[in-house]
Order: structure tokens, then sequence, then C-alpha cells
């Protein structure tokens, strides 16, 4: 029982934004501060923009941004937009379930109420919360920075001018 | 998020199982009524017996029973013997964890509390509450034993001999 690589890697840029509410934000630069590959960033940032979780703008100073305030996005709503589905057992699923007891069976009721605890729990807590000792943050964040970027960058890093995204 | 096919093909087999408790029962049998894998019932018959769930019995008669009575066995004790691991983001895991802000970042303890959520229904939930309606389950099971069976397969199926599991 996992989640996908995508969300692990989208709540990251996710709390990363809402370091930077203040100005866009390459995908460059996030990939450069966590030290993780930029195609994923690319996808998975396009899969949160579909789901309106993050605007892109381009141009100079062009970058991604959260679409809205971290304190109204909960970590709940970005695990719906990036997890394929939350189907734990075949039963769940509407199209594939061939499991001959479906209907007798009381363990899809059991499973569905452990589901539910599980994200009654994520819908209590806001990107904002996720990011609330932000200096803490920001200071594992600026070594691996500095080390990759070979000086360029300070507290803020540079805007990488025209990149998108 | 999902578990593992292994997890839901066990949790049948224990159901099933949990059914059976006055004799042993063959995994020819279960694979018979569930119409599925048989292969797959062994590998995760071996699995449950080396966690302590099932005992199996060889000769005339033999086949897989439950090791401790159903009251006693909790859907959270099958999903921990059977699912590889709970590590929902990579800073779950003991060795192969890179992300460069663990420690500082508030997710790792919002997901443990919603993964501390989905097990504590679990633990409240036996092999024996998941078959307390048992007649209903012997009625969906059986349309597809005769079926498959070919008439052979009256309410208590009958024994296959010196299979063993």
């Amino acid at each position: 029982m996992k989640l996908t690589k995508y969300t692990d890697l989208g709540l990251r840029l996710l709390m990363y934004l809402s370091l930077r509410m203040d100005e866009p934000v390459t995908i460059q630069e996030v990939s450069d501060r966590f030290a993780i590959s930029k195609n994923h960033l690319v996808k998975i940032s396009h899969q949160l923009t579909k789901a309106g979780l993050i605007v892109s703008t381009r141009g100079r100073n062009g970058g991604v941004c959260l679409a809205r305030p971290p304190q109204s996005i909960t970590v709940e709503e970005v695990l719906r937009a990036t997890e394929d589905n939350f189907d734990l057992v075949e039963c769940f699923g509407d199209t594939k379930n061939q499991c001959v007891i479906s209907g007798a069976c009381e363990l899809t009721s059991v499973l569905l109420r452990a589901r539910a605890a599980f994200f009654e729990v994520l819908r209590r807590v806001s990107l904002a919360d996720l990011v609330k000792d932000g200096k803490m943050l920001e200071e594992s964040l600026l070594p691996l920075c500095k080390k990759t970027r070979a000086g360029q960058c300070k507290s803020r890093p540079p805007q990488a001018g025209k990149r998108v995204g």
C-alpha cells in the first residue's frame, strides 16, 4: 500500500510553491532544490494544472504558482488529483470486478470505512499547515541548492527568464 | 493507492476458511469456488502459513485451515502479513529515502496519522465479523461451484483426497 511517485513529487512541488507565494517558480528551480527529475516535475505540474491546483505563466519571470491560497488546498485534494484511483481491492472498481462474493461480503464496507478514516485525517490538513515551519524547510533545501547551482543560489534563487514552468 | 492482489486473494481465502472451521479445505476447492488462479492461492497460502494464520495438513482429507479462531484474527493482521510494506511515500522507507526535506517536513507525520487511522478501523474487525452472514456468502459461492465442478458440489463440497493445500 503506497502512494504513487507522482503524488509524492506533487506534494513536494506544492509545498515549495506554498513557500514561494509572492512570485512564479520555475520547474528547474524545484528540480535543483529537491534534486529530483525535471521531467517528472513537468508531468506532475501538468496534472496539477489540469486539476486547478497550480497555474503557469509564460515569459520573463514566468513559472508556476499555486492557483489558490495554501490554506484552501487540503492534502486530501492533492491525493485525489494525483492518484489514479483508490480502489483498495478488486470490488472497489466499477468495471473489472469479478469477485463472486461481491454484495455478500462485509470486507467492502470495512475497507471503505478504513479509507474514509484515512482521508478524514488528510482533509483536515492544508498545504499551509505542511509548511508552517517554513524556515526549517528553507534550511533543509538551501544547502543542496548552493551545491547544485554553484553559488548562484541565495536565500531566494534567481528566476530563469523565459522558461515556462 | 491499492492493496496487492495477494492481500485481496488472501482475504478471500481466509474468509472461506472462516466458514469451514470444521475441516481442512483444499486450495482446489477455494480456486473453484472463487474462480481464481490456483497458483496464486498456493503462493498466498504459503505466505499465510509463514505468518502463522493458517496451517496445512497432508494426507487424505488434508488441506488448509485457520491456525486460530476467526474471532482472534483481525483484518489489520492479515494486511500486515500480506503487504510488502506500508511506505506511503519515499521518506517512510528506512533505506531508499533521498528526500532532502526529511526531518523538516510536516507531511510525514500527517501521513503517519492517516495510516494509523486506516489501521485503527481494520484492527477492530475480525475474520469472524467478515463472515457473520455466512449463509449469504455461501449462496454467492455455490452457483459458481455447481457450474465449475459439474454437479459434484453440494452445500459442502467433497474433499479432494490426498491433495495437500
